[in-house]
């Protein structure tokens, strides 16, 4: 059976990492011995050491252990070997690159798609829709395509933004952005705003967390969902 | 002689279209009949024709005829025929795609290097830095690439933000952004604020306007220069 987490984010305000997701993780990877952690979109100045270990930490306090893939020789022969896996927050252009540099693609469609519990926040879950033309990260790098994992039949906006009140700067307000992507593209998206998350467990794709999430599709007014509705119609 | 003005943003907080620049406008197309818009960046919602008609009303203020680009057969022949350029703003991504998918790098980067005045706004001014990898649009095509026009040695980060004291979003400032962009990339980043601009003449690069600009070196610490700096030494 095919689980996910979608997360938004990593960390809300004035929390730890993953402080806000621990409940859940610790059901979500219960038969999980070790999770592999994919460190692919480290933050600017961290090492995949450095951004593994922080995970680590954040594990250690559900009783897990994670390894890093870039532990590994073959990043496609750890994904397929293992229990559960999480990829963690950066910049979502580096980690597509990383992804298809390191073959890590199809490894990774199969394997969840196949029942291995997959964990992502922030870049981590922009990969989980069709593609990243959606994300909201700097383009530092150039990847091969912008054709992500597919685990969902939409695209992912994490960190959703709703717009400033009074805002005097001439830039584009996030779902003025996102209106422009159905300008090119026909398929939804999901605004999921800090502290929200999608769980997907076999067909059934629920939203979680407190808040609202924003649901964006093609020819339609944006409009907002509450928490726990379901979104598997949405394609 | 090289000629450029490239700007941060078309449009100052509660100001019309093009109105802070348009005493500087009128000097520096002062030998230009017609002015050949590019409108390839729209934003959402607009046709060419329609945002050509928005430029043309802010040129008749300084009297010059302006003719959009999609009205030609060749895009290429028009910039290769044209007094004077203006690129609006819009979308980056869409914008450089379409200048690859109609011939228009080249045609661009001859016509300017040998003297044809050139203004770009947003978007216009991401594309006269070396490449796109630091605009802040949404990813909402794929283009071939992201090498930009290389007008400049350097890039532009324009609608250039401040950290928001406070802020509880999780989201990366722009200063961390372009922190990012120098974990894989060494060329210089200028952080245009929304009402500063480059003015290129031939080898001098100057900044104006009355706001400060953050210059972004790699391996330095960001540092700010005044308006009347300037800024060809760096690359």
């Amino acid at each position: 059976m095919k689980q996910l987490l979608i997360a938004s984010t990593s960390t809300i305000h004035g929390s730890g990492y993953l402080e806000y997701l621990l409940d859940e993780l610790r059901v979500f990877f219960k038969d999980c011995q070790t999770i592999l952690f994919i460190p692919y979109a480290r933050p600017g100045g961290v090492t995949h050491d450095e951004y593994t270990q922080k995970a680590r930490e954040a594990f250690q306090k559900i009783n897990k252990s994670l390894v890093g893939i870039h532990e590994f020789e073959s990043a496609a022969s750890a994904i397929q070997q293992a229990d559960g896996i999480f990829t963690g927050g950066g910049n979502t252009f580096v980690l597509l690159a990383q992804l298809y540099k390191n073959n890590c693609i199809e490894a990774l469609q199969e394997a969840i798609n196949t029942g291995t519990p997959y964990l992502g926040t922030s870049a981590g879950s922009n990969i989980c829709g069709l593609t990243i033309n959606t994300t909201n990260d700097m383009p530092i790098v150039y990847p091969p395509s912008f054709r992500a994992l597919a685990l969902v039949p939409f695209n992912i906006n994490p960190h959703y933004l709703d717009p400033i009140p009074n805002n005097t700067h001439m830039g584009e307000t996030r779902e003025t952005r996102i209106k422009e992507f159905h300008a090119y593209n026909t398929f939804p998206v999901i605004g999921l705003r800090e502290g929200s998350w999608l769980e997907v467990k076999d067909k059934t794709i629920l939203l979680k967390g407190t808040l609202d999430a924003r649901i964006f599709e093609y020819n339609k007014e944006p409009y907002e969902v509450k928490s726990g509705t379901t979104l598997q119609h949405l394609n």
